[in-house]
């Protein structure tokens, strides 16, 4: 039975916030969110989360996730005390294959493979992930006797000179037996200048009971960088985003700059594709081979096709695009647009909950809203779909091949069929026949005597 | 009596320029002006700023700051010189505790707490501000004696082994009690390669006078970095840059790159507020607690209240936004913008001098100027106020809970009654009742045997 | 006669890519042109491209310039091989002063002052370009005699302690005596692990015909950096950008931060030139003097003249703006955009193959196409040229003084006399006389008895 514990109580002082610390998010994704999900790669019996300062709001962040439950830490009296909450919820029945692993909530980038090779190195025993740091100042040492084996963790305070000479130090997280762990947290004692009971200190009784600590460590130093405030929050952001840059580079992505490019969330990218400078990935975004995205654009749940061209300044949001398509520069898509194949979606064009069909263009400074629009269509400058009357929205409808003059308002619900010509300035109120003009305009007429307005005071 | 000497005659040659070098910005502000505002919070009883190259555009720009005085330097012979064209002007009258800070108007972050410092650690002698480099090629050593006086400042190239061997540099900043100093400025001499007389002198003066000569430091380096290149310039401006994003995220603002925000101004933050990459701030702006603010957005002057959201692209100057807002993407508010609570604006809007009332809606593609709108008001897309004949501007008022229909023209001077509908496509020139439907529409009509105009040669 | 050989067979497996290789772009040029394009600079006698993977895709990207011949390599056994698939290519005549050079098309920033200088350094012999790295792990080293003679190239695999000790390194690029290459090319061996033949062995054969190998160095690390992943590519981008925005300030242009500023092509800018961050620019860019580019604009192929502002997110892009004028924020100028001096175009603007004549005004929310409009022309917010028909584009001219209304839309082929008015809202289909009042105006009605519609389930 593996269990994990996830220590997720600290109030977060330092980020001088309403939000509980483990909330706070790290690419888009609260920090706990990070742990949980790593955790879960490992496929435990059991995940706890010790929950303490804003409590409620955690558990309601992370509401209706069946395999986590919940231990309270109130009040607060350090790790030792932290994990001993969680100790009535702990699964056992697999004898020495029993093993507990305890994880940071404010630690969130730990990766699977990193916690698989520390539960791997623990064998029956205990294990620590640590860590190897040019400058160690404030951290615990690992203490190792010769030949090797972890026999002590001094905290900084406590280290004499050949102590503090030591490079390698505690990370805090650990896998240990479960029920030894029992055993550990009911003796360790808060005899110490905070008064507080350290998970560390099952290390010292572990080696005092005769079972062995072994230690593993990170591939990378960034998975067990932990935040306690804004500064170190915006550093690991950094670093991600910069590993998650690195990913793609590696899949054959083309990053006009790695240190301008933001991702919180997955992207999945086909061969051949190019993103320029300042793009925002959010959700899940999926780019086809070829798809050239420009500079400055925020895509969010975004499916695009192959060869299709995004320009700059283009805001697309739960839509999907085709193959070949062009789009923007300043294209607005929004929730329910779905653009066709080889279609062209211009500036300053909001489309939204419509079908903008294969091969039909919508250049400029247009609003598309609640629409179905057929193939080869063309979308004159200015044109508005007046989709809602103040309190319901209605639906337009426009053929294949269809022709909307410029600067048309089409006052839904109405259609207009194949072929049909809508002439420039048109208020469309009733449906337009397949095939015809249909026009709306007043005649146009020139005022005689008729001056120009003059300055007024 | 505390007066302060800013040097600001040089050429600045390197920065290629028409602008006399001191005027060039870093964050938005004159390097000069920066210096003035640091030296300010000492509280000086006078502050004399020397100017020479391009002294009337720099007196210009400072013009009407009464706290100001100026002293010509022209022809330029060396710092000494510069110091000895304010000499006329210096205060005196409190005897040993008057005293004369020099400060130098291309090095622009000196901060107060820095200034502070050296005055105090000048008792009733001299004081220079001092540094520790790890590489002091080319820079003034600082030779002290066996007590840690300082007792000499010794040129790069005038300096034997083992003072090159010094790594305590001078910055060239100092203080020294008034009545000395021009005792010694009228001492130096310019028996030099370079024929100038240099400031630094005044210290071996001391010295031989028996006047204790102390040293202070800065907090940080880059307080005493000096501008004489476009290279420099830029660097400095990401250094300072570097620091104000700091600030911010130590009073709990969240940055998504702290590498990627700028501000030219003053930020003031709430609690919980989080401002994404890109972003552009100056003048003063205030955001509210818990604004957010997208990528790419520039705010100047601004005003927001809590719970706003800005979205990408949003370019926001001399407006006020309510609380529980929504702003863009791609909103433009422009002077006067006034936007009420929990009111929308959307894409490729426009506002100037105009209020939008509480719970408001102008979410597509519209321009509002010169405008008063009340409250629940929906202003359908394409919506435009007519507000300018070619002379004047005129005003367009439109009452609590009207709906305006898309693509409508509002001829000002126009009123909108409360409730009012206007149907689309209308051109509103007289004003409409309330609670009622206006609309100006030509009939709709389908032209028989029209046919599609073919290709042209 | 000078031969300049570019090896540009290589597969580039990592970049993981349907594009071969040397196609791959650094600042928007494909590597292999930058190559030549520095080769160039050298006015050689005759340039071989030896092509092999992908090689119908590099010649058909360089097809059409007279100066290059291409060389087939398939299969690929080496550097040496490749060089060899030139011999037959190679001009010979001068005797002793001709030389060949060897480049590689995925080195692509080597500078032609540091190629002038290999050549140089070549005498009548052999000269090898060699760099002094800290860390040369991997790298050939260059063994020495005690006169300082280069003897030997020894592989990293293939060195000795004292040889591993040595920091300076080979970077490939080599000149030699052209007769005499051609005579060492065929006696290389691949008597080695990968069966191939090295270029590198051609300096073993050199020393031991007595030739003498000398050794030149590149001005810059980067210059030597060759391109095998995207991660490479994307590190090179950014040292090449930051060069490039090292030259742009020591010009005396001022960039607010040199490292989000992006150029893929030649931008020449004018004295006080200020351009904010995010700004990409592209193909042929000139900026007047005192031209102010805002936050996050992209530019492509666009002359700007003096005094000119450029707000945020502009996007402009063959197009050509006068002195002082003023564009944006989000202002669009596409191909054939030509705006006059002292004209402004504001927000959600799109002109496209049009002239904006000396002051006038197009500021908001309009699409002006194929038109010519004169001076002072005031362009209302939602003007729309209708210039399409659907098959044909049709002009329209707007003579000077004109006053277009808000919301109109000119049905090209149509023509708006001098001092001409447009109502707004007008749809005009015929042309607008000179100094009257032309409109198009339904009359407005007030529906009485009507109510609003009501929820639809």
């Amino acid at each position: 039975m593996l269990n994990i514990v996830i220590l997720a109580a600290g109030l977060g002082k330092r980020m001088q916030s309403d939000l509980p610390k483990v909330l706070h998010q790290v690419a888009g994704k609260p920090m706990l969110a990070h742990v949980l999900d790593n955790a879960r790669l490992l496929q435990p019996d059991r995940i706890v989360v010790v929950v303490g300062h804003g409590a409620e709001r955690v558990q309601q962040t992370f509401a209706g996730q069946a395999d986590l439950s919940f231990a309270m830490q109130r009040p607060q009296h350090g790790t030792g005390h932290a994990v001993q909450q969680a100790v009535p919820q702990l699964l056992e029945g697999d004898g020495g294959a029993d093993a507990t692993l305890v994880l940071y909530g404010d630690v969130p980038l730990v990766q699977a493979e990193t916690l698989q090779r520390l539960l791997q190195a623990r064998g029956d025993g205990v294990a620590v992930l640590t860590e190897t740091l040019q400058d160690p100042t404030g951290y615990g040492r690992i203490v190792r006797d010769a030949q090797g084996r972890v026999v002590r963790i001094v905290e900084h305070k406590d280290a004499g000179p050949q102590e503090l000479a030591l490079h390698e130090v505690n990370t805090g997280m650990l896998a240990a037996p479960t029920a030894r762990l029992k055993d550990w947290l009911g003796r360790i004692r808060n005899d110490n200048a905070q008064g507080e009971y350290y998970l560390t200190d099952v290390v010292a009784l572990a080696v005092h009971d005769g079972v062995p600590v072994h230690a593993a460590q990170p591939a990378a130093t960034w998975e067990t960088l932990g935040v306690n405030s804004r500064v170190q929050q915006a550093a690991l952001e950094r670093i991600w985003q910069g590993e998650l840059a690195r990913r793609q580079l590696e899949q054959g992505v083309t990053l006009a700059d790695p240190a301008r490019f933001d991702l919180r969330g997955s992207l999945a990218c086909g061969r051949d594709v190019y993103i320029d400078v300042g793009c925002v990935f959010e959700g899940v975004v999926e780019l086809a081979d070829g798809v050239r995205i420009g500079p400055h654009c925020v895509l969010k749940d975004v499916r695009i096709g192959a060869g299709t061209q995004v320009e700059a300044y283009s805001h697309i949001q739960q839509a999907v695009v085709g193959a070949d398509a062009r789009i923007g520069p300043y294209a607005r898509l929004r929730p329910g647009a779905d653009v066709g194949d080889e279609a062209h979606v211009g500036n300053f064009v909001e489309i939204k909950k419509a079908r903008l069909g294969h091969g039909s263009k919508a250049n400029h400074l247009s609003y598309i809203g609640d629409a179905r629009i057929g193939a080869r269509v063309n979308i004159g400058a200015g044109t508005i779909t007046c989709n809602y009357d103040g309190v319901n929205k209605f639906e337009t409808v426009i053929g294949d091949d269809a022709f909307i003059g410029s600067d048309t308002q089409l006052v839904a619900p109405v259609q207009v069929g194949e072929g049909a010509t809508l002439g420039a300035g048109t208020t469309l109120t009733r449906d337009a026949p397949a095939g015809k003009l249909t026009v709306s305009r007043a005649r146009q007429q020139t005022i005689e005597g008729w001056t120009r307005p003059g300055k007024k005071s």
